[in-house]
């Protein structure tokens, strides 16, 4: 499959994500954890077609058990709904999360918004793009200016006795701060430069694998809270910004 | 000018809100409050054009001064960019909110979003639209399945120690919170069942006036943060929920 090919099959996911009625069809995961009948069958349909096109491509995906990951080889990463919540309340900030993982590392990616028809993909060494058009990151400097996204982990409310303070913390040294709560669009507006930083704890490979080749595409920076390496495979906190301001927010991390 | 003259008018603002350059000449008013070229034309533009068209009804409006008023004469309240911020982050979450106050009270607002061409709209007692159907608040009644949405007063960054202990406690008891940083967008997104409740400190008449007659109309509750009605010509801070939810989230506000 080439990124055209790739592309045009997650767009064709678009009616799927727009049946109201499978939207509003919802199971209950966890605590504010949900699943709806739309992410069922876009992972359903995509790993269908995904298979019948590379058989050698495991699929690694959020709504199936994913066990004896090696990683040495080759694995679609995919979240077939990025923002259920969202989509359960038609907020429109919902994605299609598609990432091809090869030779240890990350070589494509595409997120796909079917609400505000946004595209934003990347594939190693190219560049990143939105809709086709190049995008960078803002590479904004004065942390005054800067929007900081970040994730509330609303699905271990355990953690917001620790994660409040730093929110805060970001907040005085920051313009202002946004939280859409689908972390591939979050990791995507940042490559777009529509934010400057943004940061979660605990995010499942199919929350950013495809968005954190389109950021290193884009010029930005993305690690872990401690500046290590993402693991792809495993869930990990992401900490991402434009590289001016990296180290700085990093530090404003730590607790 | 009848509704659909209204409408017809603030949607022609459209070339001039996507005018990049204009969106990128800012000015800074005030800590992490800028002005654009953008909110100076929409203004001037929509000044012209109702002054032509309804000579009597007095301009309230966000770049200009606004002294002397008379609650018992008739105003046009304008935004005409709320979300400036994200227009020069190009968040695309930007709206121009224009209302009409007569006779003590509101009796039309019009909140229209270029970037996702959805205009919301509400005349008294006629009902709330977006887009020409029909909207209502979600009527939600499980707190732990609501999405609050908030104001973070980036302004007035003294006040983020008492209210970051209210977003924690707020989001403790709810499935979790947004933030979008458009005002007027966020009460709108309230009337048409997308969040669940909102409240910001110190809102401006601007911010509020045409949505809080579209929350009415959608069916929401919307008051002061004490639960006294708002006063339309004056700041207020707003806390704005379907009714099912009001009184709970009144007293996690409490501090």
């Amino acid at each position: 499959m080439n990124e055209k090919e790739i592309i045009e099959l997650v767009h064709s996911t678009k009616s799927i994500i727009y049946n109201k009625e499978m939207a509003h069809a919802v199971t209950v995961k966890g605590a504010a954890d949900y699943v709806t009948k739309v992410d069922v069958a876009v992972q359903e349909y995509l790993r269908k077609e995904l298979a019948a096109r590379t058989p050698d491509v495991i699929l690694l995906a959020e709504e199936q058990e994913n066990n004896n990951l090696d990683l040495a080889k080759s694995y679609w990463i995919l979240d077939p709904i990025d923002g259920t919540t969202n989509l359960i309340h038609d907020y429109r900030m919902s994605a299609v999360s598609l990432g091809l993982y090869e030779n240890g590392q990350m070589t494509f990616g595409v997120v796909y918004n079917p609400f505000t028809e946004e595209t934003f993909h990347a594939s190693l060494g190219k560049g990143a793009f939105l809709n086709g058009e190049p995008i960078h990151v803002s590479h904004r400097e004065a942390l005054d200016t800067c929007i900081i996204a970040f994730g509330s982990a609303p699905y271990e409310k355990e953690r917001a006795s620790m994660l409040f303070p730093i929110f805060q913390r970001v907040f005085m040294e920051t313009a202002d701060f946004r939280r859409s709560a689908s972390a591939a669009l979050d990791l995507c507006y940042l490559a777009a430069g529509r934010i400057d930083g943004f940061f979660e704890l605990n995010l499942k490979p199919w929350d950013y694998a495809a968005g954190s080749l389109i950021i290193e595409e884009a010029g930005g920076k993305i690690t872990d809270w401690n500046g290590t390496r993402l693991p792809f495979l495993a869930n990990s906190d992401i900490l991402t910004c434009t590289p001016e301001i990296y180290e700085r927010i990093k530090k404003l991390l730590k607790h």
